[in-house]
């Protein structure tokens, strides 16, 4: 039984939650009412599927080998196609990866479980159906690898390859309106305690991801989601549950969702502990970070990509920040010599992606195509110099360290050759 | 050849188009560059799937049986599951079809063109490559059978059933995010001739699908879309290609669109004369109807849902409208006495759905759920018997005629019994 009190302000009253309510992301479809005599319709209708012609997919490998070799755990990732996007919707079936266990769990939803508990008055337990009862919010943001445009993520040394696509640099990051409760709502709920000031998260997979951050994310945004772009969240995307720290650290954003822990300090999960800190210059380690600056990237033409001939193109990509909306974005065709405002197209939605355009005659002649954008507080997305200075660094050390930082949001360029192919020129 | 003139204000300079742009919609994806070891991924995971626990499909049939006994082509028609909706994106594989002809054509984007002729100064053939190059804009608009919400369309006698769910009373509406060419761009292009007035659109399907417009609407928002949430438009929904006239009629959305051409009356297309004109009591019949009103269903509880006991429900739905944005929705618990303004979830965007929620403690007593609302224009959504007193008719007489019509936007109730259930109160 759901530890539930009678607390008027409490959504579901006793005992009459547990009983499962026929309905929302777990329910199956419910049969047609008096339907006309059924003709056979091809399975392929009744959950449609995408033209044969159209074959983009995720890129990406269990990216640690050695690490099975142990018999650990293998990591495993793939990257969303941004070369290939339109809008801001990224399709749920090419949704980046990062998973530090193989497969996702085969979880079903009637069993699963969200506890509520630690330094609160009524701890509680919510099944999904429970969760649908509550006041939900639907609200497009990206979810990022905060390896995403490093060496270090997901990209590999394919970031720094002239060879490389816009997946390869920037294909840990993708956009969903998501759906779900927020998770201040759930703390109204439980009664937080005095002193609690840290989350702890925790999933259902076997390694049991734990990731704490502190309790202002919680009122500022934080959302427990059970849908995803008008459906379920993917199994590959912490189905039935996932936690979404809106603009923060993927890594934050826990899978397969099943506890959250009210606690007075920050937990140190074996990811906190042994994974993700960063060694900076001087031997020290730099731990919790959170927040992802602002970044966008043309996502065509793009690295790969090959222009037929001179005359019209229309630059398009992709702008977003942890620091909330896309205030601008400018576009340069000469290296950065000049630069010219970027058309936004709406919806410019807080810690979303933002689809930009901009119209470019291109002559036939070298070109490098760069855009850069600046975000609700006013910050600007730097050059790779500036990321570098900002560091007390060189580039050449960055390259050095693999280009492994939250702040490697650096402007990507591209270079368009005289016979139209298109680089990576950040290398 | 395209018959393209070298105007300066052509986007597409002669003989630079045809070689192909190796980018966007139709393109391979592209081998990651200097990839560690590949380890074997999964199938599934390079184009993700669902949770085999989630069945959520679309509901239908070939609802015309004898036109095939005819030897005709036969109708095609599926139903969004509405009632498993959340947000205002409808993933692809569920987004509603009405189809006049069974399956839809297999068509390679290679050889796929779109001529834009008739008055025009420059006839225009452009390739998928060339369309790809050109402004575009990424919009969230519904697209919906006109015959939705009544007896005639997709949903049959299901309409009117007790026992209907949200998919069988309003399941031919679908929301998305289109990206494309305006309409307007392409008629810039060509160089529109005076007394050109109306615009046929025609598909490639076997049956060669036409549709005449207005030529307004092409300047106002009308839309060549080539894209569908963030990926190419799905076969079902015209790939590579679909005419979307925001806020109109589903029938004038061509699918595989192939020819634009720009004459100076309405085309007599074999829909517009023999299926969709609509019969008045008079005798007489009403050609050319375009704009669908302002509309909306709550999706939550909805019928053929059980509620498992009294307590708190977040009542959710979709509210959109042929006229613009949706400025208010109000929700009535207790069959129209009193009504409560819901609260409208962002993006709210002209001519999309739009996502509303209102809480709701039920007593366990039986209630009638409704829902209405107003759009940009100030019309708000009538009652059953105000459709009727517009038609000059009584309720019963729109039964009769079965409900069909373009203005059967009437207020739709669920009504909740005692034991839970909740049934529809159409009828």
């Amino acid at each position: 039984m759901s530890p539930m009190l009678s607390d008027r302000r409490n959504f579901l009253k006793r005992g009459a939650a547990l009983a499962g309510l026929a309905v929302g992301a777990s329910a199956t479809s419910l049969p047609a009412a008096a339907e006309p005599a059924l003709e056979k319709v091809d399975e392929l209708h009744l959950y449609g599927e995408r033209s044969h012609f159209v074959t983009s997919v995720r890129s990406g490998s269990a990216n640690n080998p050695e690490r099975r070799i142990a018999g650990e755990v293998r990591d495993f990732g793939l990257r969303t196609p941004l070369q290939d996007s339109a809008g801001i919707v990224t399709p749920n079936s090419l949704h980046y990866v990062v998973s530090h266990g193989y497969e996702p769990p085969d979880i079903d939803p009637r069993e699963h479980r969200l506890l509520i508990h630690g330094m609160v008055d009524r701890p509680l337990i919510l099944t999904m159906e429970e969760l649908q009862r509550l006041p939900s919010v639907s609200r497009f943001h990206y979810i990022e690898c905060h390896g995403n445009s490093t060496t270090g993520g997901l990209s590999g040394p394919a970031r720094i390859s002239p060879d490389a696509t816009a997946a390869d640099t920037h294909g840990a990051t993708s956009c969903s309106q998501w759906t779900g409760v927020l998770l201040s709502t759930l703390l109204r709920e439980v009664g937080v305690q005095k002193g609690a000031t840290w989350i702890v998260a925790e999933g259902a997979d076997a390694n049991k991801h734990t990731k704490s951050f502190p309790i202002e994310k919680a009122y500022e945004d934080a959302l427990v989601a059970y849908a995803q772009n008008g459906e379920p969240v993917r199994p590959d995307q912490g189905y039935p549950l996932r936690l979404v720290l809106p603009g923060w650290q993927g890594i934050g954003n826990v899978k397969w969702l099943r506890r959250v822990q009210l606690v007075d300090q920050p937990s140190l999960g074996m990811m906190e502990i042994s994974r993700y800190p960063r060694l900076l210059p001087d031997g020290k380690s730099r731990w919790f970070e959170f927040e992802m600056g602002p970044k966008s990237v043309i996502t065509r033409p793009s690295g790969g990509q090959k222009l037929p001939g001179p005359g019209y193109f229309e630059i398009t990509g992709l702008a977003w920040s942890g620091g909330g909306a896309i205030r601008r974005v400018e576009v340069s065709a000469d290296g950065g010599k000049s630069w010219k405002d970027a058309k936004l197209h709406d919806p410019i939605a807080s810690k979303s992606h933002t689809r930009f355009t901009s119209p470019w005659e291109w002559s036939g002649e070298e070109a490098m195509l760069q855009s850069r954008c600046t975000d609700d507080k006013g910050v600007v997305q730097p050059t790779l110099a500036e990321v570098a200075k900002n560091w007390g660094q060189t580039v050449d050390y960055l390259r050095q360290i693999n280009l492994i930082t939250s702040d490697m949001n650096a402007i990507q360029p591209w270079k368009v050759n005289r016979d139209g192919s298109v680089k990576n020129a950040i290398y």
